[in-house]
């Protein structure tokens, strides 16, 4: 089943708020998201933000233990108007150069002009030595998971083991991603799309904008992740949230340690052997509360997926 | 001028110790290294371990406060056995997760055979659910560095600002690194070769083995950066070594920040807005006391390079 | 006014609950706290852990802003059995140690007879080289705060800015602590008492009892601190609560001198000055989640407290 | 035998250098230190700093594996004037807080006077709101350790398991400290003297003067440690040094299960029972390139020791 759902409610917090729509496994939804400040795709302030939340979807059956699949079928932004941050943080330069770079230039934003048609993000202003700089297209979505463990409500700032605002490059069209079910229903959320975005985003943002956006979930019962994973056609990777950095690059090496051993049948000294040469990783949120790392493995060397 | 240097004398640490050749600036070295436990082309063991270094090559006329350029024209094995390590690190999974995973096989080495004409590592032993496993070959330096600061003698299992074990598969064929000089003659130090290499060295090994190389110096007289830089034909990079991982991070993010300012001419406010949106992280060694983190960006967004 | 409160629902989160009780500025209220398992007065499991919290008491005209204090006129233990872990935390340890440690023996509790008179605990069981170990009671409540920022909810095993489960030795009979209201009515929690404990409860426990306590709240309005402060007649204290370590004393010194430059007139010359060669810390939780920093200051530093 | 040993060489690294002088097992030596710049008893300059180093003093038969007891018999300024530094390191504070503090004020000196009989530093400038504050005199030693392991050559401006640069408050007179032998003669080193210090040296110094000390070594063969350790009539310690804090952290942790276990025959039930409820930690140093924390036990809890 499809379902067209057009939000008129918004969350800043993943928690066990009253959901919006209830969907079945196997359906897909039709919606959209505002911007990290709340603007929706006429640029219109519609919520306040930080990062004003889609849903939660309730998924029929979903229970504590399982796992609940998200294809992102399509995501884009439906707008022209993007805007970015130019202030790098302090927490991602030595303690000791913070001084010299706060002092540079006053926060301001930039403004960036979306051309959907070609999938180019051009400069418009502040005029700078970049000129008109021309970006291409990356759409993805900074924030995507699910109600967290224990009753908690977790602000749509940070993340955890229930996903939240991992600012990844790779939850992009045509990826799906795998959350573990912490509370009935799983509680799907999502916002705070970036046309674009560099790794880490050490500026607190990437270009934000408005999203169209269409998914399907499925559900794997009595299927226990956790930590969020996802794949691709090329990789399947696992991710990690917390803080410090070490720390969520173990979380996310050691979810992919356990997936390779019990979903695809490698015993410890194959796992090691292979992850040791093979395993590459990705950064994503370094600005945030917590940090995101990705741990990543071609499914090419796995070789039950050959 | 091209030098043949064919190493007897081997050193586990970075330091003021002995040059083992004058060079000048321009000059051209082939040379080789042994293996990180002290085997040599023809396996056979010519010096002890942990990560025997050839070097170190007195540079004339460098000084402290200079920029030493390493071009490194042509590395590759130079014999057809490469050994890794089957045991990821207890470091890089979570400390509960540790347990579990160390009780479940003891230590042992795999051995891969290298075929050098078809640029090949394929699994010999041990017997796993791998087979015969073939990984493409990407040889890379795990140890590259330069005497370090203050006349410091530093183990060649750990890194800092003077290079050392960085273990990053970006130390390839074809880039240029530069190391700040903290001592007369730069005193410039290479080895542990690996075949290939996953992220993070998170079992403490590529694929080891000996290797031949040939690099050519340059010397940038009065320049002085802080931190390992390095280009190839897409991108710049930095590097950052320390403990914990966000501190590497913090040091290649800083060292790029300066660079993008000083020698591409971009003010705080473009620098800060350009690597928002644009910037990469590679994940260099996370296994060594000290980690390595690298900042990337492709050459075609800074506008004086373009 | 003094209110004697008798509890029978708990939280195993702080956040906004339902207030079990509405109190002035001023009043005092007389309450018991079950262990961290839920166990009564009687050792009678009452609720489910971890760590079930007393309230939350809603303080009338506490707004946003302002801030609450909490005078610990009296907290004890209300019975004779207390209960500590055996088993040292992994994360605590070197990570090469882990595997050593834990195979060493299985997780059992050690059992205290808690003499209420003499004010002592002795250990009951199991039987180890320690004998019937004495040790002098310290009660302490290892949880203790308010309702979180930005309507979070928050499990009780944490902690942050609200407090929470900071588990630090000094939060005994006769300090004053203070809290940063982030919600009407501020939302008072507390819970997990120990008859005494180790510096960082290395193992997950101190010996964990139900408590009787009194406490006394005092509203500052329009007086806004950003970390849990504390004092008592010898010191001010200020604690930090985060992941890394480094980051727990960060937000505990910032906060530090916060406080001695807005309330104690010295500028930043003679804080800085001042906090070098006389400030303290101490260690609270390095078990759980986020950890506890302690920054501490004698106040015979402070001119205008001398 | 005692040793009157006047010095006219320093050095600022832990290393092999050329022993100063060789003592036995069991001797005892009468020397000094230079402050941290090089100053000596008459406030002159006689070398170059950081910290500049006494020794190494050669100990007779010391060899790999052994452990090196340096007995502090007495340590003591040995002149008038002390200075400390008015800034408090960016590494301590929140990273969002560095730019409001490091605009405050410049960085100059504070000069102390130290009255040698009386046991009182009194600050004499600058004149700031703490007028001629006074402090008592706890003298420690910012500087002890040995020549480090693997043939390196250490700064010492950090420290590591050979000691170094610990700036922990513990090191005064009376203590036994204990050090791995990692080089034949062990290579004692001291220097970095304080006459008194805040806990973790936010500010980079403490009061910073010249010593006259007294100590003796006792050397134990064949017993190896891991990390330094120290004793006094009260207490036993451990001493972790690394970054991040938290490592340091499980170093001395670690330290101290091997030392109980190992040395005081409880098993590892009991030690870990005991240390979870007893256990103390100490901040030392959080300024420098490396981390100290100390973890404590008061020697009445230890059975044999009772």
């Amino acid at each position: 089943m499809i379902h067209r759902f057009q939000p008129n409610i918004y969350h800043t917090s993943f928690g066990s708020h009253r959901p919006v729509l209830n969907i079945a496994n196997g359906d897909t939804v039709i919606t959209s998201t505002v911007d990290n400040q709340g603007r929706n795709a006429f640029d219109k302030q519609v919520t306040t933000g930080p990062n004003p939340l889609t849903g939660p979807f309730y998924v029929e059956d979903a229970e504590p233990g399982d796992t609940l699949a998200v294809y992102l079928d399509k995501l884009w932004p439906n707008r022209c108007i993007g805007r970015s941050s130019t202030t790098i943080a302090p927490n991602v330069v030595d303690p000791n150069y913070v001084i010299k770079m706060l002092t540079q230039h006053p926060r301001i934003n930039a403004i960036w002009k979306i051309d959907l048609e070609r999938g180019i993000a051009t400069l418009s202003r502040p005029i700078t030595q970049l000129g008109s700089i021309k970006l291409p297209l990356k759409p993805m979505l900074g924030c995507l998971g699910v109600a967290p463990r224990s009753g908690q409500v977790i602000s749509s700032v940070t993340s955890s083991a229930h996903g939240g605002n991992m600012d990844y490059k790779g939850f992009v069209t045509g990826i799906t991603a795998y959350f573990p079910v912490f509370t009935p229903g799983g509680l799907l959320f999502m916002g705070d799309g970036h046309a674009t975005q560099g790794d880490g985003e050490i500026v607190g943002t990437g270009i934000e904008t408005s999203f169209d956006l269409q998914f399907t979930v499925k559900l794997f019962k009595g299927k226990t992740i956790n930590w969020p994973r996802a794949e691709n056609e090329e990789y399947i990777f696992t991710v990690g949230n917390a803080r410090p950095l070490i720390q969520a690059l173990q979380h996310a090496t050691t979810e992919m340690i356990r997936w390779i051993q019990k979903d695809f049948g490698l015993d410890a000294r194959a796992t090691h052997l292979l992850l040791g040469q093979c395993l590459e990783y990705d950064v994503g949120n370094v600005f945030d509360p917590a940090y995101t790392m990705v741990c990543m493995l071609k499914k090419k060397w796995i070789p039950s997926l050959r």
